[in-house]
């Protein structure tokens, strides 16, 4: 159908809803565990409205979620009308919904074939919170009209928003059971998994203690998540847990799970294959370790964190770009994290995340040059950016303010975080540049003065920051006085930090603040410097190697892929962790035990599990462990858009292959893109690559040869 | 008991939440009609906190409106314990409770005598939305750690707080019924009344129409509020309406109706009889129509106004002080109206009614003496003055912002409302003022700052639009150009508007902002000058009459008040109405037809009940129209407080009875304070008064003579 009636709703209101549910689901050994960073409510009372013409009489059909008036042509009708004829003719429709515990939507579909009066994006919506009546009596509104929030599917006027459902669910057993206790079994689900025990032919009290790790869910007193319930027949536990080990306690004749997940497309996904067997079963395991991850929204970790992070969440979206490519997941994250308007806070109150959110628009707009999206964001990014404006230092520099988190990464050795850091000027510079594209993109005469304001952060980063002799940019002004008032000349009142990491200096060459002579100097000096200390988490690994492959150094990453997520593997990961240090883990592997014989795999023994201060603090699953996803897509198949969304703005295909084997003998695989995927084939001989079906012709470029492909076409270079 | 446990919730949210649902019972002809001004939202998740030590063990049940978790000295707890047991020593509960349809809500009870467990105003609540981890791993918050929110009587556990019911309700028979058509028949309750209407023995689809008026309830096509059910037996009508007459149309045995009321305290409340039998039923219809007005909230009018609005509440309040002294009422409509941090408008859009909201806090601590409120509310006062300031002229002074909506009156003559107008200076002026002292009794070194912006103020009003010649404050700098950028002088920019009113001159004189002599001046060349066009509401004839006796006119008022109050009276009112105009009712008894035989009496007729274009527009019952409650009590009764509360700093009765027959021959009333009624008889020769018993001894001052009051006592003055 043409214009098939969608549920619409306040554009981000439903994003709010769900992403306050979905974090409050985390639990901490069976405790609640909400967020702590500001939860926004969604507008109590929005207006629906639509003018249209009828070529003949209409009847529609009004499903609302919440209670809510019908106005027909100015006139508010009595009640609340379930269907409705209109005679042809021009007429406007105003339907106020109200709901507080859910946010207010609205289904209408015509009689008419393709009525204009069905419900899609062709309506407008408004949280409209002010009217006011001027001294001629006549009513003036500031209300801001938007086009309204749909979901794909959520188009059933049987099924209500709320109720409607992006996971499914489907039966899986375990592969192995052991009883370990008079009445205690422990179960093994092969691997690291999401969802929901069911509890057969279940009596009395029955707890259970999820790890996992094996160590996790034997050690019922330290254990992260855990559930006790009160069974009478089979009952399946209403909240998800993240596990591979359940230790079940009571009288219980047999325990499966639901697993639960999000659908993808598979026809659609990205594919890895290669010479090098533990490449793919690291290209495995961190898809497995995406697809854990990605649900309603993109979170952090399934076990104990489950909660929306947008330093986090900006990596998952690269990834998902080489993987699912489901843009509809990354514009639920980004509208659930971006909240509502005023902005009080930055995004989950750290510095460097509201920057991520901005650069996350531009990442969205080049793999998907979905224009809509961003003129739907625009102006909360406006608002954001106002926020974060008017919280830099006097001289227009990226600052933590009393109440801001800066994060940077969790690191083992000594940083200092308050003052100006160098890290932050990157992220500052790219979030304008993002500012300025999104401007230009709807139109807005910002676009200049965005420009402006990074080209002086730009310059006076470089100024203050880039040391000549070491190469590299220092880390801070570091701020000795960090609730004093703020002002005066830098030297007088900020003291330079001449710590060098690779932090700000890898930011320089990712995001272009560094020009390609100066990005040599920074491999030389800092990247491939020993005396600079390591980075240590998955999350900043991502952007470390991947600096290094955009210069080129695939066949130097490949090795550290295979030391470091392989070294993941070696320890018995079913799915990539939070943090890894290789050297803790030295001596690990000698302490596994189990009991193979009863189909129970080894897993992994502290100090894997350990974190936070707590034996299993550490997660398991964590989305940012995933990144080797990107890195291969990225810079091994070598699959980017050159103009936004794989095509230029004549139409015409816009991406280039430039695959590097980078010490592979051999490799294959698929890129997903908005016409569909792009396949690659590549050995030391022959390159081949076949272009989606959606569109041509496009360009291809390896190393010195280039060709012209057209849609669905195969190319071969030599 | 001594600290009976309380529910408690975060401060204010209860009412935003209240309120909500409060606005959005207003229908239009059966349609919904919710507030065109922002709605806020309750905090889905708070902290409530307390540390105490035990003597011995203690066993705490615990009930929560939402999910929660339950952290006890640092730890948190596996799932949701409804009991628990602490040992003796040094403890402290965190408890983190979510929920997205009611405010989260606590209430514990220990089973020790007065234990200090028990939820009360010793507890500490937050929204906590924000928190961050440093550099060494430190977790730091910014959270505001608040006394929670409670009300009188929400105590008890099985009685969820958003179940708890501040009205009550009782039976009421119609006193006439008439057969008006085959199916239809209409009602008379006998004065206007506010409930549920039941149908008895009722089948198929019966349809209500209701009427303040008896020919509002006749006009099927025009009446304000409907009904339409589908019967079948005896049912309530789930929305409460308000109405005089019903039209009821359907098979219906008989019609009863639920009348619906806030309790209040007989033995406190105001009372009044005088030698005038027109004066007294004033002042009785009066009290109705406060009381009708005076619900969870006090609202302007209970027909289709039903909306919260500070500019009437504040004159509710002041009423409130001199009829039933309901604190409570006074504290939920002025946390209502204020609603939640951050500010993005003025309270109703209306640049006047935050001011008001200002004014109504200096009031309430003028009567009430309740620093406690004052401090709940001064943060919030302080962020709403930030707003305030912050949009000011560029000369400082109130201005209306292209979205603001300056209000000052409904007038029948032309007059300019954009610009700077002395009327909202005026208010200005004295909101500044109110925020000097609220500043000051919390111990804010802000007061200072208050003072010199409201001299400052005060000092340009003077300068700007006192007219020597015309003695009277002009109207306005009127902006000529208000969408162009502000700035520059006035001469240049601003135009000076001659126009004199009774607004800004009569509210110089009750806010102290014209001096004696000034005050006189404007008593003889505005006030009382025919060519100043009249007032026409009772909204703003409340401060001409107050401020008439304000400066010693009581004589002429009562015949002010007989003549308008008492117009309505002869037309037939029985309770006040939102706007009436003598003139335009001169003939209106002849149009009087009916059919008293059948019980019916005769309802006013147009143009009475035109208002807004509608033919039934204009609400029969506003709050608005009790004002001879408080223009008798305050200045006939003639009681007012000395000190905040009607008590000295040091304890001791702090009030004055000035009574002033202002031509009655005798009259008799209790005024309510804090400290139980004060009683007052006076005639031509003797005045006797009675000490409320709660406190003594007190100051009486009457004309030159003046007598000391001990708790209870009666004196007499000749």
């Amino acid at each position: 159908m043409a214009n098939k009636p969608q549920w619409i709703w306040f554009p981000g209101d439903r994003e709010i809803w769900l992403g306050n549910q979905f974090n409050n689901r985390r639990t901490e050994r069976g405790a609640m565990f909400p967020p702590f960073w500001k939860q926004d409510s969604h507008w109590q009372t929005v207006e629906f409205s639509k003018e249209f013409t009828l070529p003949e009489s209409d009847t529609l059909h009004i499903h609302v979620e919440g209670i809510y008036n019908f106005m027909v042509d100015g006139k508010l009708q009595f009640g609340q009308p379930d269907t409705w004829t209109l005679p042809a003719g021009r007429h406007k429709l105003n339907i106020k919904v109200n709901s507080v515990s859910t946010p207010p939507s609205l289904w209408i579909e015509g009689s008419l074939a393709n009525s204009p009066a069905n419900t899609d994006g062709s309506w407008l919506v408004t949280c409209e919170d002010k009217i006011w009546i001027d001294e001629n009596g006549v009513a003036h509104g500031s209300g801001i009209y938007l086009t309204p929030g749909m979901w794909p599917g959520c188009d059933d006027p049987q099924v209500l928003p709320s109720q409607f459902q992006l996971l499914r669910t489907e039966p899986r057993n375990a592969i192995g059971h052991k009883k370990i206790a008079a009445n205690a079994t422990l179960l093994d689900f092969g691997r690291e998994t999401m969802g929901y025990v069911t509890l057969h032919d279940a009596h009395g009290e029955v707890a259970l203690y999820y790890g996992e790790s094996e160590a996790e869910a034997l050690d019922k007193e330290h254990c992260e998540t855990l559930d006790k319930v009160a069974a009478d027949g089979t009952l399946t536990i209403p909240n998800s847990k993240a596990f591979r080990y359940v230790r079940v306690e009571g009288v219980v004749a047999d325990v499966t799970m639901l697993y639960e997940y999000l659908p993808h497309d598979k026809a659609l996904s990205g594919r890895f294959e290669c010479s090098d067997d533990e490449v793919n079963r690291i290209w495995q395991v961190a898809a497995y370790t995406m697809d854990l991850t990605t649900r309603e929204f993109m979170m952090d970790g399934i076990k104990r964190d489950r909660w929306t992070w947008s330093g986090d969440a900006i990596q998952s979206y690269l990834m998902n770009y080489y993987l699912r490519f489901d843009s509809e997941a990354v514009k639920r994250t980004i509208r659930q994290l971006r909240g509502k308007d005023p902005v009080t806070a930055h995004v989950n109150t750290i510095l460097d995340y509201t920057f991520y959110w901005f650069n996350s628009l531009a990442d969205y707009y080049r793999y998907t040059g979905d224009a809509a999206f961003i003129a739907e964001m625009y102006p909360r990014a406006k608002t954001l950016m106002d926020y974060t404006l008017g919280r830099l230092s006097d001289d227009g520099l990226a600052i933590g303010q009393p109440d801001d988190w800066v994060f940077v990464d969790w690191v083992d050795f000594p940083m200092h975080k308050r003052g100006i850091l160098s890290f932050e000027q990157m992220l500052l510079i790219r979030s304008l540049r993002t500012m300025q594209m999104c401007a230009a993109l709807v139109g807005d005469t910002e676009a200049d003065r965005y420009a402006t304001l990074a080209d002086d952060v730009q310059q006076k980063t470089d100024q203050l920051f880039w040391d000549d002799t070491q190469k590299a940019y220092l880390h801070a002004l570091e701020d000795p006085l960090p609730t004093s008032p703020r002002g005066g000349d830098y030297p007088q009142r900020f003291i330079l930090n001449r710590q060098v990491t690779k932090f700000p200096n890898m930011m320089a060459i990712l995001y272009g603040v560094a020009d390609a002579d100066r990005a040599q100097e920074i491999l030389a000096n800092v990247m491939q410097n020993p005396d600079v200390p390591a980075i240590t988490t998955p999350y900043m690994r991502f952007y470390e190697l991947a600096a290094l492959c955009q210069l080129g150094l695939q066949a130097d990453v490949l090795p550290e892929i295979k030391a470091y997520w392989g070294g993941m593997l070696r320890n018995g990961a079913t799915s990539f962790w939070e943090k890894y240090v290789p050297e803790d883990e030295a001596s690990a592997n000698e302490d596994i035990t189990g009991f193979m014989a009863d189909g129970i795999v080894p897993s992994p023994k502290a100090p894997h599990l350990e974190m936070y201060g707590r034996p299993y603090g550490k997660s398991l699953c964590h989305a940012w462990g995933a990144s080797p996803i990107y890195l291969i897509g990225r810079y091994f198949l070598g699959i980017e858009p050159l103009q936004p969304g794989y095509i230029s703005a004549d139409g015409k295909a816009a991406w280039t292959a430039r695959p590097t084997l980078g010490g592979l003998a051999w490799m294959r695989g698929d890129v997903p893109t908005p016409f569909g995927p792009i396949h690659i084939e590549m050995d030391g001989q022959r390159l081949t690559v076949t272009a989606p079906k959606g569109i041509g012709p496009g360009e291809i470029r390896v190393a010195g040869k280039s060709a012209t492909i057209e849609a669905g076409q195969t190319v071969t270079l030599t």
